[in-house]
């Protein structure tokens, strides 16, 4: 297959990054890929693993002559990196990004990029709980979606291109407006892992339940939400800090249905909690007929 | 071996009680298996699966010479079937269940019990989202812990062979006080579902994302929830109804630790954030080594 670019930048070398960086060698999506890390372990990391013809401290350095840069690293980031690269960019140089905010992604990174430049916020909707540049495989977007949210007016062979690549490595691809994007997202990722993280917590805080125990019988359903919440923190922390208001909308309704729940509980309205329990169910099919769960998973949850 | 009962009856054949007479049959744990079920369908599908050697719709007739009676119906049935079963048993029977909550299992079924008549309350810390008799397997219990929780004065023969008969079964076997089991459990498996039942019907509810989007982009965290969310309706409304000061308790310390992590949301305090997401990431490593998760099991969550 011809390769899409010439050369590739992958800025961070994560989970998703490493992961990138493995499919493009796969399917040579690239002829080139540069890596830039901040960690010297990393850079060790990208080079013992194959995985970059070249690699670099520096931002600025690592984008020159590159047609296509895609930032992996957490949103946080965002705002600096793109002012410390924005200069060294070409002109035709395509960048994108994998962060789960997209609003922000455009505030930090659009005013950065130079006159023939476009950016492609992106979002593949894929990941593990682990983190570093070895958690990383080829097939993590295999069967998964990626959201691209361009802004009204963006370059439409910019994000024909970004949609490519993102096929081309196993991905689906749906093209969204930003803040719907944070809206959905909100829901189906950043509520979840919020609620996960508190759970933990929760359970790691009690006097009257020891760690030990709260371990062995993990079985019941909890060591889903342990998976979950052993999630990047510094990643998860900037998801929380950039998409603020839609988490904290979907939190409020979140907690008014459970006040519901906890009512019903109190007052032992058991016909309430079935109807609730049983409307449930249809979801979990659906998510199993779209392809995106597995109908025999391994038995997590228990009674 | 040996088989360790000469005829075992299993009253409800779900999951739980499907996957017994499956690894009773294997193991050859009973040499005659009497199953009991309220529905024709379930008592054809026992006689169908080659999983019972009688099978029987009243529970009176199902327990006649039986030396060990298991449970497995939802903890809402327990007292009327005690009631309907415990006159038929035979001097010395063995009578234990399954059930996610034994203070109330103790109290709905220890008054009907006879003289010579022995309840041992016992729960299994495993399961799947499946229900029903075709959902069972032989290995459920395998590496899984069960929990026995004898009142004070229980025999300690009869004890000691319901544990030795989980032990056969695959399972690793502690003992514990009852209301000490129901607290453990309200953190461990309770709780997790109350949450996963409740974020499934937020997301069912809301009015600016749609079903179809929930479903496509469930991978980011979304679907683990479903899948516990989609557990047997009746048993978990059971559960909530008999286990509910316990789950009160828990709930009400979730609901604290969620304020505090709004608020650390609303204010931007990303260091509370980080120190949270950092601090959960231990517990999981402990479930892992306690052999109850694997470390690379299906990559299901993601940024």
């Amino acid at each position: 297959m011809t390769a899409l670019f010439e050369r590739m930048a992958i800025i961070g070398l994560g989970l998703i990054g490493s992961s990138v960086a493995r499919v493009v060698r796969q399917h040579g999506l690239a002829d080139h890929i540069w890596v830039c890390a901040r960690s010297p372990e990393t850079r060790q990391a990208a080079t013992d693993l194959g995985l970059a013809d070249a690699v670099f401290a520096d931002v600025a350095d690592a984008v020159v002559d590159a047609d296509f840069v895609l930032l992996c690293t957490p949103l946080g980031t965002y705002k600096s990196l793109a002012e410390a690269f924005g200069p060294s960019l070409k002109p035709g140089a395509i960048v994108s990004d994998v962060g789960s905010v997209k609003e922000s992604a455009i505030r930090d990174i659009g005013p950065f990029m130079p006159d023939g430049v476009t950016f492609v916020p992106g979002h593949p909707v894929a990941g593990t709980e682990n983190s570093g540049p070895h958690s990383g495989y080829a097939e993590l977007f295999e069967d998964r979606w990626t959201i691209l949210t361009p802004p009204d007016g963006t370059d439409q062979n910019a994000v024909d291109a970004v949609a490519e690549f993102w096929r081309q490595a196993g991905s689906m691809v749906e093209i969204m407006d930003a803040a719907h994007h944070d809206l959905v997202l909100a829901v189906t990722s950043h509520l979840p892992h919020l609620i996960a993280y508190n759970i933990v917590g929760t359970a790691d805080d009690l006097a009257t339940v020891t760690e030990s125990e709260v371990i062995k019988f993990a079985a019941g359903g909890f060591r889903d939400f342990t998976r979950i919440a052993a999630s990047d923190p510094v990643m998860w922390r900037d998801v929380f800090l950039t998409n603020r208001d839609a988490v904290l909308e979907m939190l409020g309704r979140f907690n008014e249905d459970l006040s519901a729940l906890q009512k019903a509980i109190r007052y032992k309205d058991g016909d309430a909690l079935e109807a609730l329990f049983t409307r449930t169910r249809h979801i979990r099919r659906g998510v199993i007929d779209a392809g995106q769960a597995e109908p025999d998973e391994a038995p997590d949850d228990a009674d």
